[in-house]
């Protein structure tokens, strides 16, 4: 079937998971390996890689592909690329492998071999320097900030052959890669098709900004963070039964989808807002979502900069566009759902709730008005806060 | 300052209304020319003319344009053009009219001259042709088709220079030419505006429509058709006063314009689409919203073929996109707006009323609930319904 769908970043999906002979092969060979362990977001990256979800990238970046990505945001070759993907060890580590070398990597808290390296390159960087260009920021309180500061001291860049999907299929009957949402859009016939990036549950101003995008799309692909993410927040499965229930009960079956991805949210604001981009660009969507804040975390990024990043950009570095969208609460005036853009009330007319007041109106069982979100889904949040579901993983 | 809106049609606006000596020495020859009176949509296409809104028009169509617009919606430069602008004469008139000399053109109902034109070509025309290729059908109980039958058998085409757009300007307040709004639009910094056809008063259905469109674009142009409705419509008048307290109300006064235009609906379902999406794109918009049954009537066009036709262009044909949307209604499980692009629930459920009940309901001063409209703007409708505004024009 001729698909009409946006081109992969690069022009061409690359997944790097073996299988048949070459996944035996490779698997043996690697048990005689020098093994390195992989940190949480090392693990999350190295499945986007394998699924294809990185494309064009081939394995963790060497460090002319580092440097220009966190100077100029783009690949040596001079492709958009904002966020390094990269894998650390400490220096002692370091000291164990030479350039050239082949060696082995495991899952974060298993003896499971994940994937096969061949080190090209070993090098030192400059922590401050990453994180100030790719965060915006050096605060150690910023979730993604902290993660480098705490990472080894050495990058290794080189191609990977990966083994393992570290149990996200299995785990999420969601999951799927950047091939089979492209066959899914393709055979519905679909050619605009909408992401919606979350790690939240959704709530009507979610709902609102997916049907925003319903309304001016063929179709709609939820799409749901569920690698690691910081303290505090819904573990993945609780979420999933939000999103389920929701779908179930307010989305027409047949245009929307619902499908994971195994990324670890650096909350990264604009440069992320890129990435997210990519990956959907990527999974065959015409446009992100991308609303007030997006992939930011506490006051670190203005509330429109993940939007104004992709001014920015050149023609042709995106296949994918943006849907801009703003902030969006209940107005009773209106009688609907709003923003900013559509509502001239002022806040004494909108359903505010804020994040902290909701979790303890949860926690003591009490439901905010059906207007802020849905029944079915703070029934489940309801016994989530309660700790009756959803032990943490 | 520099200006980031989609180029007029064709590329350059050319209005051709007169203004200072040109206008005086026109006004004088022209008094002493061969006088032809025009019906209400060649008054109204004239104006459209004379505002530069049907750019790169230079006057009524001569016999290669329209017979290429006709036969193949193109000019015969290959410029996309849907629909005919014709003057039409009786044979009898023909007959005292030859090529090349000058005429003056008077409005409908006085003895305005409205225009001088110089006739290059006096043609007969194949009336059922035209109807059937433009409006698919040849039921004369079609207005738009009705209105062909009735004309003149000869076409006159050439240039014209206008004199007056015909008492619009002082009629309505929000009169604009494709070079004001653009200006406008220029100063506020727009970008993406979306255009918004009406010739109906604005219910929730209507606006959420402009409220989708707000939500993706800078800004928003309703931007309702005054020219001569048909029977029943509701007079110009009354629905400016319905759109105003609506924009009042219910809509960010920063982020919304109100202006009219003067063409006459022909009721050409996809081919008037069309003709809707190049005037809008003159007057600077980036969208045109379209929705079901767009600048249809009766029963005689399936309720997306004006969405459709817009698939069938080639790219470059239009600057200006289709903001292509459904129907839409309440719906009272979803507690909001929604259309069957995002709502799963069934008719039950969505508050339909149609436009007999409705006005059923008025004239008896009765008030349909405010999920299906503004309390604003039915009580201006059960004042117009009760006969105490709005005497007919």
């Amino acid at each position: 079937m001729m698909s009409n769908l946006v081109p992969p970043h690069g022009g061409k999906l690359l997944p790097l998971l073996a299988s048949g002979s070459q996944w035996e092969n490779g698997i043996k060979e690697a048990e005689a390996l020098l093994k390195v362990r992989l940190n949480s977001r090392e693990v999350s990256d190295l499945i986007m890689l394998a699924m294809g979800a990185f494309s064009p990238l081939q394995g963790f970046m060497g460090k002319e592909d580092y440097q220009s990505v966190v100077a100029e945001m783009r690949l040596k070759s001079g492709l958009l690329w904002p966020i390094p993907i990269t894998l650390s060890v400490s220096k002692e580590e370091a000291g164990k492998i030479k350039e050239g070398q082949r060696i082995a990597l495991l899952n974060l808290d298993s003896d499971e071999i994940m994937a096969s390296m061949l080190v090209q390159e070993k090098y030192t960087y400059d922590k401050r320097v990453e994180i100030l260009k790719v965060f915006g920021t050096d605060d150690e309180q910023h979730p993604g900030v902290k993660k480098i500061y705490e990472q080894g001291e050495v990058y290794l860049g080189g191609p990977v052959k990966v083994f393992s999907e570290g149990g996200y299929p299995e785990r999420f009957p969601e999951f799927a890669r950047p091939a089979e949402t492209r066959a899914i859009f393709t055979d519905k016939g679909w050619t605009t098709i909408a992401a919606f990036q979350t790690r939240n549950p959704l709530h009507r101003s979610h709902e609102y900004l997916t049907k925003i995008a319903l309304e001016v799309c063929d179709g709609l692909l939820i799409h749901p963070i569920v690698g690691k993410l910081k303290a505090g927040d819904i573990p993945a499965e609780v979420r999933m039964e939000c999103y389920k229930v929701l779908l179930d009960n307010y989305y027409p079956q047949d245009r929307v989808i619902l499908k994971v991805y195994p990324m670890e949210m650096r909350y990264g604001g604009p440069r992320e807002a890129i990435l997210h981009a990519i990956i959907r660009q990527n999974f065959g969507c015409s446009h992100l979502i991308v609303g007030r804040d997006h992939a930011g975390v506490g006051s670190y990024y203005g509330p429109f900069d993940a939007q104004k990043i992709f001014d920015e950009l050149s023609p042709g570095d995106l296949h994918i566009q943006p849907l801009k969208l703003d902030s969006t609460f209940w107005c009773q005036k209106c009688g609907s759902m709003a923003s900013p853009k559509t509502c001239p009330h002022g806040d004494e007319d909108h359903l505010l709730i804020s994040g902290t007041k909701l979790r303890e109106m949860l926690t003591k069982g009490e439901r905010p008005p059906e207007q802020f979100s849905r029944k079915e889904v703070m029934d489940i949040l309801v016994k989530y806060y309660q700790g009756k579901i959803g032990s943490s993983r």
